[in-house]
Parts: C-alpha cells; sequence; structure tokens
C-alpha cells in the first residue's frame, strides 16, 4: 500500500468481481495490487450471511487474493456496530453456526432478560413455524428486528430457497414494523463502510446493479457496475444509472482515475 | 323461513356474533330467528381456515344454533369457487386436513403435471423451510397463490402465533406477486357471496371492524358492527365508519327494518 492517505475509498464486492465460483476473473489479482495502489482505504465488502470473515479470507487467499479479516466487511460486521450504537446489549442471534464467531461481541439472552433485538440470517432448513413464533414473539415483547441482508431468494444446489429478506417480510407484516436492514443496500451499509474508511469520497464497485451499484449511489457514492458475476445487461432496472460500466475489474483502475483525477 | 324471496341478503358472522368460545350470546338463538323471517337469504361466513364447514355447523348445533351446510360460507368454499372460475384444474393443497373434505373438488396434482394454482391455510407447526420452498418453487414456475385469509397473527394456547397472512407474505416477497385472498376482507369474498345469494343489497354483522365491517363496506354492502366478541372501542381505526354499531345480535333484526324500511 503505497498511499499513506487516500482522498477517496474503495468498496469492492467480491463474488462475481473477483471470482465467479471457484474462478477468478481473468487478471483480476493485477487489477486488485492495481486498486490498493490508487487508495489505502479500501474494502471487501460482501453480503454473505453464511460465512464468517475468517472463511470469506480463506476462501479469498486459496484462489490467490491476499487480504486481511480487517480488510472484510460483512452484515454481520455492520449488525455488531449497529447494536453498539443503539445500545443493544442482548441480542438473540438467528444465524448460520459459522457466523457466531463475527457475532460474540453480541450477548446472548439468558431466561428471563428481555430481549433487545434479533439478528436474522439465513438458517437456511432450520427455518420452522417453532423458531418464526419464537421471533415473533420477541419482537411482539418489544425487540428490534435486524436483518443481516434483505434478498428474496437465492438458487441452491437443489433449486431455489427463499432467503433472509422472505422470513424477515413474513415477520414485518405479522408485527406491522419494518426490519432494519444492515447489509448492501442498506444505505446504513454504505454510511458505516464509508465512516469506518473515514473518507470523503468513495466508490462501489459490484456486480449486483441493485444491491451494489444502485444502493452505494443512494447513499451518496459513485456507484462502477461490472460485467462479470450476475451482471444482466436485460436486468438494469430504469431508476439506476450507474456512473459507469465496464467489462470487468480491469478496467475499473482507469475509471477511478477518471472519477477522482489528480488525486493521488 | 317465510319469504319467498327477499330484497336483500343478510351475511352474519359466526364467532362472536353467535358466540364467543362456547358461550352464546344473550338471546342470540332468538335473533337468529328473526333474521330468518327479515330475510330469506341468509348466510354465516367465517374466515375459519382450520375447520371444515361440517366441523362448523356440527359446533354451532352444538350450542343450540340449527344449520345446514350451504348456508355456512368459508374461505375453502370461495377458493373452489375462485379455481372453477380461472380455469384452475391442478391445484396444490397447503392446508390441515380437517379442510381437505371442503377443497375435494380442486384436483391434487400428479408428478410432473403443472400446477395452477396453491391454495394457502393455517398448517400450524407444519410449516417449515421446506414446505415453503417447494410451495415457492411452484410459484415461480407460475402457479398462483390463493390465500384463505391474510391475518397477519393469531393467539394460540401456547402464545402468539404467525397466521396464513405472514406466510403469504413470505411468499409474495420472493415472487415480487401478491396473493389472491378469498377470505375475508377479500372484496373478492364479499362479491361471491352475494352473486351467490342473488340478491341487490346485502348487509354484513360482524364483530371485527376492518375484516367484516370494512370489508363489506368496501364492497358495496351495508356494515353492521356488534359490540361483542372481539369488538374493542379504541380499535375502530378512522377510514371505517361503520353503517351502525350496536350492542349485540339482538338488535340487529331493527336495524335492518330501518336500513331496508318497506321491503319485506
Amino acid at each position: 500500500m503505497s498511499a499513506a492517505t487516500s482522498p477517496f475509498g474503495v468498496l469492492l464486492d467480491i463474488d462475481g468481481v473477483l471470482y465467479v465460483g471457484d474462478e477468478p476473473i481473468a487478471s483480476a489479482h493485477e487489477a486488485l495490487d492495481e486498486l490498493r495502489r490508487l487508495s489505502a482505504d479500501l474494502r471487501l465488502v460482501t453480503n454473505t450471511t453464511s460465512r464468517s470473515r475468517r472463511e470469506v479470507a480463506a476462501h479469498l487467499t486459496e484462489l490467490g487474493f491476499q487480504t486481511s479479516l480487517n480488510e472484510i466487511l460483512t452484515p454481520a460486521a455492520m449488525a455488531v456496530r449497529y447494536c453498539e450504537e443503539q445500545g443493544h446489549e442482548v441480542v438473540e442471534l438467528v444465524v448460520s453456526d459459522g457466523l457466531r464467531e463475527d457475532l460474540v461481541e453480541l450477548h446472548a439472552p439468558s431466561r428471563g432478560v428481555d430481549v433487545d433485538a434479533v439478528v436474522l440470517g439465513d438458517v437456511g432448513d432450520r427455518f420452522d413455524a417453532q423458531l418464526l413464533n419464537r421471533v415473533f414473539r420477541l419482537l411482539m415483547d418489544g425487540a428490534e428486528l435486524i436483518a443481516l441482508q434483505h434478498n428474496r431468494y437465492w438458487r441452491r444446489k437443489d433449486g431455489l430457497a427463499l432467503d433472509v429478506g422472505a422470513y424477515s417480510a413474513a415477520l414485518e407484516y405479522a408485527t406491522r414494523r419494518e426490519a432494519v436492514v444492515v447489509g448492501k443496500p442498506s444505505p446504513a451499509f454504505f454510511d458505516a463502510a464509508v465512516a469506518e474508511l473515514g473518507v470523503e469520497q468513495a466508490v462501489m464497485i459490484g456486480d449486483d446493479v441493485e444491491a451494489d451499484v444502485g444502493g452505494a449511489m443512494a447513499a451518496g457514492l459513485a456507484g462502477v457496475l461490472v460485467r462479470t458475476g450476475k451482471f444482466l445487461q436485460k436486468a438494469l432496472p430504469p431508476e439506476v444509472t450507474p456512473t459507469a460500466i465496464v467489462d470487468s475489474i480491469v478496467d475499473v483502475p482507469a475509471i477511478l482515475q477518471r472519477l477522482f483525477p489528480g488525486e493521488r
């Protein structure tokens, strides 16, 4: 990292931008190195709620991308930050076992203690009426619902499956109260990321025009869409006009030099 | 039934209007007899999705109210009517076992056959990720979601529990498509009820200001609210002004003579 301080921060989506599945995007390693030369304030941001930061970092290392835990921002990290800000001391976790290590700062409830908040992630086939009713009752007793993300569904190996957003929608409908969403595309996610970087300007690079680009731009960041990963031309919604659209991460350094000229 | 044809129809909610729990409302038997003298076109309407019409009739008989299956309108009956109108031939049923007898007209799917619609009722603790994902995939393959009702939650013996509306909301969010709601307060419910009665005017009598009175009035019926059952003065929403509010079903015959003067 050659720059001591950066005039702009870089937020980089991982899946679909650096790699797809187990295949790195062509020349992505060199492009990431170049981005780090352009900005010392770079973070890798992902909406995963099934893997811990340690697992995300291990997967990146396997694929040849060097990183550190502190460089990776996840919804779980944002949930910890949000609960600290709100003074939520007793928090029920509805998350996969692998994610718990990223939420150890939050205190699990003991019997008879009022629960301040419920953190809702993807627990896959563990979602059932018993679990949902237990969470529902906590919410009706005053706990706040914090959704790690709000996706509608995802494609599992055995077919389409409801994602956290759908289960959150059930609880929101029943309680008549919206969940706080701490993952992308929540403005709070991008606000917190920029606050952590301590920069005035930032750019988000991703393959999801709504969650990455639209979310970032709604929070006042620049948004660059890559044509790799889940990018589909037909899926471009009329309400989002990316700051730039490029073929892949390889084209991003040149775009940043154009967006932030002479700021190095 | 003394009137040969009626100038107006009467729709009467059951639970909270004729009885509460296992206790008949005082003088409700005589009031029901009087209503039948005023209109030959009377139907008992309930939003129950856990009991069949036969079970509803048996419970009424136990409490001393004589009725027949044809006099009882339930969301299940409306679902059958709706599927017939829409030409839905292959329908997946997600309902309690007791309700299946009211849906025998609908053909269950066999393997490899496209499913036209899914009828969603309350299956209580049988709601789980496996069931919801199976329904979700049917919807994504083009099936229509038909919710027997759309209540947010209900109070079970062991505490509050999510109701059909919450599970429907999860599926609606994931598919981005609204469910067709065939129970109260859906206008379709009241339209179908009035069509079945073959009358020009009708009145709905109930203890739920939104589901009974508001729903009926939105469909062009008169709506009479009784102060029994779940009635709570504080719960009167500003957007619904009942045609009349009375202490109990005992006061309804006099109200109908005022609403429909000289029409007997």
